[in-house]
This record gives C-alpha cells, sequence and structure tokens, in this order.
C-alpha cells in the first residue's frame, strides 16, 4: 500500500520526515465552550497523537458550534476531501439530541433503541446508586444505520458510520462523546483497532527515551554522527520541555517484527552513547522513578529547599505510596532558618552566602541528620526575576545530594524566568540523586 | 448595529446566552506540530477567549499542515463565509518564505522590504547581542499589499490584508506569529483595536468574580434569586475549576458607561450575598492575594504540611518577592518528623491519628513557634487513592490555621483524586488563613 511522508518541523526549524498510511483524515470537535475559549481543546492535540503514532495523518482539525446547520455543513465538507471522519462532542445527556438528529438527518436514517448500550447506561447508574431518568433512557437510542461503540465510561455510546461518497470513495465517520475520559479509551481501545482493520497501513513503531541534564543543541551535538547513521526507515524527533528533552524513533516497514528490532537496536546504541541523561522512557516521570529507586534499596529521603520553595517535595508527594519512602523537608526559604533548622553556620552564611557551595553543602547533611534518613536533596539559587547580582546574576543555582557515600554539589546556570528555574532545578536535583544512588550500585 | 446572540451550554448543562457583534469571525492556525499532536492549540482557545470577550464571536477554527495549497484552500473557504480571518503560525525564520509567498499568491501581490519591520529586527538582535544573517533581513519583508503589524517580541512582523470577497463584502484577513509570547501581545494591543475600529460593535463589558469554599451547585442555589433578577443585557457564567468557581458577568449596551455602572452595581449586590466566598476578581491568585496582605501588615508566614507535602510552600514561593513574609516550612510527611520536629504529642497521634483537629492544631501551632512567624498553616489529610478507612476515607483532609488571635481548625472531605485533593486543601488552606486576616482587621 502506497502510503505518504510528511515533513515535520521541529523547533530548532530541523525538518524531518514521517510516513504516514494514505488516508486522509480530519478531526471535528464540537462545542461552542471551545470557541469562547472556555476551555482549551486538548483533545484535539492527545487524538491526533495517537492517531499519528498508528499512521494516520491528521490533514485538519475543526472546531464548530453546536449548531446543527454548522455540523451539517462541516460533515459535507469533510466528505468531500477526507477518509476518516473523527468527530467529538455534542453527546452529553443535554446536548445529546441535537447531535444524533443532525447525524439521522445527514445519514438519512432514524432513531433507534439499542438494547447493549442501555445495559451500559443502566449498568452505570446502578453502579452509581442513582435513579435513571427519561432522558438517560433516550441516551440509548442510536441512528438505524450506526454501528454503536460502546462507552465504558460515560452514558452516551459511539457512533461509526460509512457513507460512500459521490466521487465513490468509502469514508468512515465516528461520532465520540468530548469528555475526555469518556472518548480517550474509546478511541484507543475500539476506534484505532477497528480503523487499522479497514484501512491497513504499513507497521509504525515508536520508542519515546526520555533525557534530562542537557540542552537540546548540545544533545544534537552529541548524537549528530549516531543520527546521519540512522537507517532510512527511522525517524528522529527532539521534544524539548522545561528541564528535559523527549526523544522519538519512529520505525516503519511491512513487518512489524523487524521494525521492533531495529528500533531497539537504535535505542540500545543510544543508551551507550548518553548514558547519564537518559532516566526513562515514554510516560515515566522522574519522581515516580526515584520513588522506586528507593523503595527498592529500603531507601529513605528529605528534601532541605529554599529557592524551591517546597516543589522537590510536592513533585515527591505527587506519587501514591511516597509515604512509603519520603519522610519530610526543611523548607527553609529564609536565612534564619537554614541556621535555626538546618545547623548552617551563621559565618558561612555571612562569608559566602545563602547561594553557595558551602551552604547548600550543610543544608543537605543538616536534614539528612535531622530527619535521619538515607538520602537528601537541598536546593539555594537566585530564583527571580529580581534579586540577582553582577557575581550571582538570577537563574545561579547550587544543588547538593548527600547520601551514604557522602555529599556531591553542583552549580547551574539557568534563565530568567522564576517558573522555569524552580522547574528547571528541581528536575536537575532528581536527576543527580539518581545517579549518585546508581553510583552507589546498591 | 444588529448582532447576533449564541447560545453557550455550561457544565452543569444550563444554557445562557451571550451577544456578539454581527461579524463572523474564524481563526486558521498553521502549524503540522499541531496535527501531529506534539503541540496543544492553547493559541485558538486564548484567541477565542480575547475576541469574544471584545465582542467577535468565533465561529470556526481550523487547524491545517505548513503546506501551500493546503493554506490558499483554507483562505478561500475563510473567505466564502467570514468576514474576519486571523491567520496564526507559519511566520518563523525558517517556515518565513513559505507563508508569505503563499498570501502573496492568494492576495496576488509581491514581496518588497520593510524598513520599519527591519528595525524591529535589528533593535531584536542588537538587543541580544548576536550578528544578523540574510535569512533574518529577509524577515522584513512584506506583502507589498498588505499592512505590517509590528512585532515587539519577534523577528516576523504580522500583517494585515483587507479584500472584497466575489459577493462584494469586505473580509480583513490577519496573519500573525504563532509562537504565542509574540501572537499575544500583537493580537491585543494592535489587531483588537484596529478590528473594532472597522466593525464598531456594541459594548460589551466583562467582571470576573473569584470564589473559593464553594462548590458550584451550592453556589447557584444561594444566587440564584440574585440570577433571576438580573436585567436582561447582563449574563452571568459559572466557570468551575478544582477547588475554586469564577464568576464572570457580562453586559452589553449602547453605551458603554452605563453598562460599566449596571456590571459594577450587580458586583456589588455580590458582594453582600457572598462576601467569604469571594477572594478577588479577574487574574488574581490566592497566593498573591495573601502575599499582599502579609506585606501590607508587616506579617511573616510558616506552613507545617502533611497531606499537601510542600505544594502550600511551592505556591506560596512561585510569587516573585515572597522571601519578605515567607520563612519556610517544615513538610511533616511522616508521623516521626510531626513529633520531632513539630511537638506534636506522640499519644495523640496514637489516640487520634495523623488526620485528626488534634493533630493539625498542634502542627500549626508547632511551626509558628519554631519558625517564628505570624501566621502558620498546617495540613494533614488521606489524599489517596489508597490510605483510607471507613471512619477516615480517602480525601478527609484536616486544615489549621495559627495567628495572633489563636488557631482555629476545619475538616474537609474532598474526592478520590489524589492531585485535586492536593490542590483543593491548598486553596481552602490559603482561602481560610486570608479569612482569619481579616477577621483579625488588622
Amino acid at each position: 500500500m502506497v502510503g505518504q511522508v510528511i515533513q515535520i518541523r521541529q523547533n530548532d526549524g530541523k525538518a524531518i520526515n514521517q510516513y504516514f498510511c494514505r488516508m486522509n483524515t480530519e478531526i471535528i470537535n464540537i462545542g461552542n465552550e471551545l470557541l469562547i475559549g472556555q476551555v482549551i481543546n486538548t483533545n484535539a492535540a492527545w487524538m491526533a497523537s495517537k492517531m499519528s503514532q498508528a499512521g494516520f495523518a491528521i490533514r485538519l482539525v475543526s472546531v464548530i458550534p453546536d449548531d446543527p446547520d454548522a455540523i451539517l455543513e462541516a460533515l459535507a465538507a469533510a466528505e468531500s476531501r477526507s477518509e476518516i471522519v473523527l468527530v467529538t462532542g455534542g453527546l452529553g445527556p443535554t446536548k445529546d439530541d441535537l447531535t444524533k438528529e443532525t447525524f439521522c438527518k445527514y445519514f438519512k436514517t432514524r432513531l433507534v433503541f439499542h438494547e447493549a448500550s442501555f445495559e451500559d447506561v443502566t449498568r452505570i447508574f446502578s453502579n452509581r446508586g442513582i435513579p435513571m431518568s427519561e432522558l438517560n433512557r433516550k441516551q440509548a437510542e442510536i441512528p438505524e444505520s450506526s454501528t454503536p461503540i460502546s462507552n465504558k465510561n460515560g452514558t452516551a455510546p459511539g457512533m461509526w458510520f460509512e457513507k460512500t461518497s459521490s466521487d465513490n470513495r468509502k469514508v468512515v465517520f465516528v461520532s465520540m462523546p468530548g469528555v475526555p475520559f469518556e472518548m480517550k479509551p474509546m478511541l484507543e481501545n475500539s476506534v484505532i483497532p477497528m480503523l487499522k482493520n479497514i484501512f491497513p497501513s504499513r507497521s509504525i513503531v515508536h520508542r519515546t527515551i526520555l533525557t534530562q541534564g542537557i540542552g537540546e543543541s548540545f544533545l544534537s551535538d552529541i548524537l549528530e554522527s549516531w543520527e546521519l547513521k540512522l537507517p532510512g526507515f527511522i525517524t528522529l524527533a527532539y521534544l524539548p520541555q522545561p528541564g528535559l528533552v523527549r526523544l522519538r524513533l519512529s520505525g516503519t516497514g511491512d513487518d512489524p517484527l523487524s521494525v521492533r528490532e531495529a528500533v531497539d537496536a537504535e535505542v540500545k546504541k543510544l543508551y551507550t552513547i548518553i548514558p547519564d541523561y537518559i532516566y526513562g522512557e515514554e510516560e515515566d516521570l522522574l519522581e515516580e522513578i526515584i520513588g522506586k529507586m528507593l523503595t527498592d534499596r529500603g531507601a529513605t529521603l528529605s528534601t532541605a529547599e529554599s529557592c524551591t520553595g517546597g516543589y522537590i517535595a510536592h513533585l515527591i508527594t505527587s506519587i501514591p505510596g511516597s509515604s512509603g519512602y519520603f519522610k519530610g523537608s526543611i523548607i527553609a526559604y529564609s536565612n534564619e532558618v537554614k541556621s535555626g533548622e538546618l545547623n548552617v553556620k551563621e559565618t558561612d552564611l555571612v562569608t559566602y552566602g545563602a547561594v553557595s557551595e558551602q551552604v547548600v553543602i550543610q543544608m543537605a547533611l543538616g536534614v539528612q541528620k535531622k530527619l535521619s534518613t538515607t538520602y537528601s536533596i537541598a536546593t539555594s539559587g537566585i530564583a527571580g526575576p529580581a534579586g540577582g547580582t553582577n557575581e550571582k546574576p538570577v537563574g545561579l543555582t547550587w544543588i547538593a545530594v548527600a547520601g551514604p557515600s557522602g555529599v556531591q554539589a553542583s552549580s547551574f546556570l539557568f534563565g530568567e524566568n522564576r517558573e522555569r528555574n524552580i522547574r528547571k532545578t528541581a528536575l536537575e536535583a532528581l536527576n543527580l540523586l539518581r545517579k549518585q544512588m546508581l553510583d552507589a550500585g546498591c
């Protein structure tokens, strides 16, 4: 099957090619709340990402109002140019009738009661222990010519329509709820497999490697010679975020197993080129990995935070079960707390200043001893926007990590944005702890 | 001038009417990165929100690829149905030529060098101390028939085109950069005033009131009789977020001064109906308001956090200048730290449990004394998803606030989502502190 290659530009302006199935695919999001900016359209990005990973390139996203004429117009326009049309929104209990009746009009069909969908609705209400209304019963009515798609997380089923366009192409329309936690499993677990069945495409294999501690441009310098030798069917995308860079490898071919093997072989090389910077893959969070490593080692953690002001403790405690390894923190925003609670020498605060190697080391050792933890993290920096001097500019940050093998401190010069400085400091600190645990080899 | 009224549905299914200028307005966002889901299209929501606040209803948002044919097709479709077409993207240093040449083709014009735009580019490079390339010089070339719009934050100017459609309507096209911090001031400070000048509409006055400590449905019960008596030209929208509800009043009329007066009069009534729940207006942050109140009183703050794990300290220290009133925190995630650092009685931890009035009061008093602060906040709860019992379910949270007039504790039962429980606890705690400071009247 012939496919299409689409050029994607990265943030650095570099262009990469990505292979897609040749079917034209588009998304229509229905909702007045999207058109007045009350809600950000996160559905479109999530759907586009899942669809393109499955090999279907999105050529257009349209956001339209909850209005029958606008819906009819959008469906007709989509039919004239696409083979796959994904529609979200307009299926809630109050908006129900409008969208379903509009679909009936477009596909020249009528609403009929659907027993299996009614059972889904009944089950949801009985689980929640609330009585059903006549309105809810109507949610189990679907257009006669459609195939219902079960909704495990809500009361309105999805609907699958097939139609032959006037120029004789087969066009699939899928209508899904707009609520993200109902739409997502429906698209991922039902719609994409059904689409792959009807529109077979070449296999696409993705693997995303997460790096911390190195900027995009430095990383691309280090990886250049490896990247140039990548086989033609494997592409690399740099996806930077504040404090980390994700590297996504995408391989395309007819045989999924050999593509997977080739991608895995390249990832293996990557691990030998930048072992220190890789902390995980796919959706891994650094704070989650730290949690697992501490649990495995039967170790505990504390933090002594100045410039990060509790953000590292917040990241760590955002992970369920963190009470198993995290004992607590001393947030030492004032020098008084640094000396009073963490035993930082007052003379050192005067001589070297709060943002110094000497002070951050004493903070790490102070909290480690005070809260009796195996490891500890300390931070002290000038988050900005004010407070910088020529000698110590905004963005200067000291981080120390203490563990059974001793204490290590490093300094960094981040940018001028307070929020980003706090975020970057926290990720850098978590990665330094990860490396110290790995080096300890225990 | 006749306008249009658009019905907007709220989260609770209730419908409200909003008045808009009658001009059809649409947004076209260009960018392959949006179509593979690499970037979420936050521009569209921001633009839609600003435009609808200015009285221009968005009837369609389209996201299209960086492809000349797709751009030409989208411009032609937009011209056939809209009077205002806002385009973003495709104006970066590497994408430049493509979009500008496509515009030249569509508007049958040619690129010419524009001196004032070149001065903007030169100034930005000289400020950054980096040399300019030939590519940057090309960024100051714009289509001859367009009016350039100065870009204060980037190297590519915006472009304003006017065209008469085949059915003899005047259509305005505006092309802006896709980078949010370049696009936003351009739309707000240049494009919207220019549009208002060309398409005068009735005055719309908005005022957004921020509430905390009460859910949307309870709030709407309390406000019902006031809401029913609102004059017909003022509408109310409930905009809930985890832990807070924003109330937006929008008034429409021919005389801006009288509309403003009427909206202000309704807001004044609102302040008398729910004085305790209102903490600010528009973009105010609770942590920012707390900061100002503490500064005004020459007071200091500390926190003792268990279930919030440092999140309250993080919110407070996200505000620049917070080192002036925030001394620090003891994050007491383990009972050991609660007793060792905060002097919570071990017998009380055994008798009442960590999540109890007795313990949270001792935590607040412990940190207030230890860090010598005027006020302190303490939290202890079961954030979930595990750790709940029949007696103390997930979501149960105790909050205490200590100040010069004593200590007050309250309990809450939030939901099952860990992230939301942490966020709700933090906002509730900050609002309790705010109320205690107000009650103290100093």
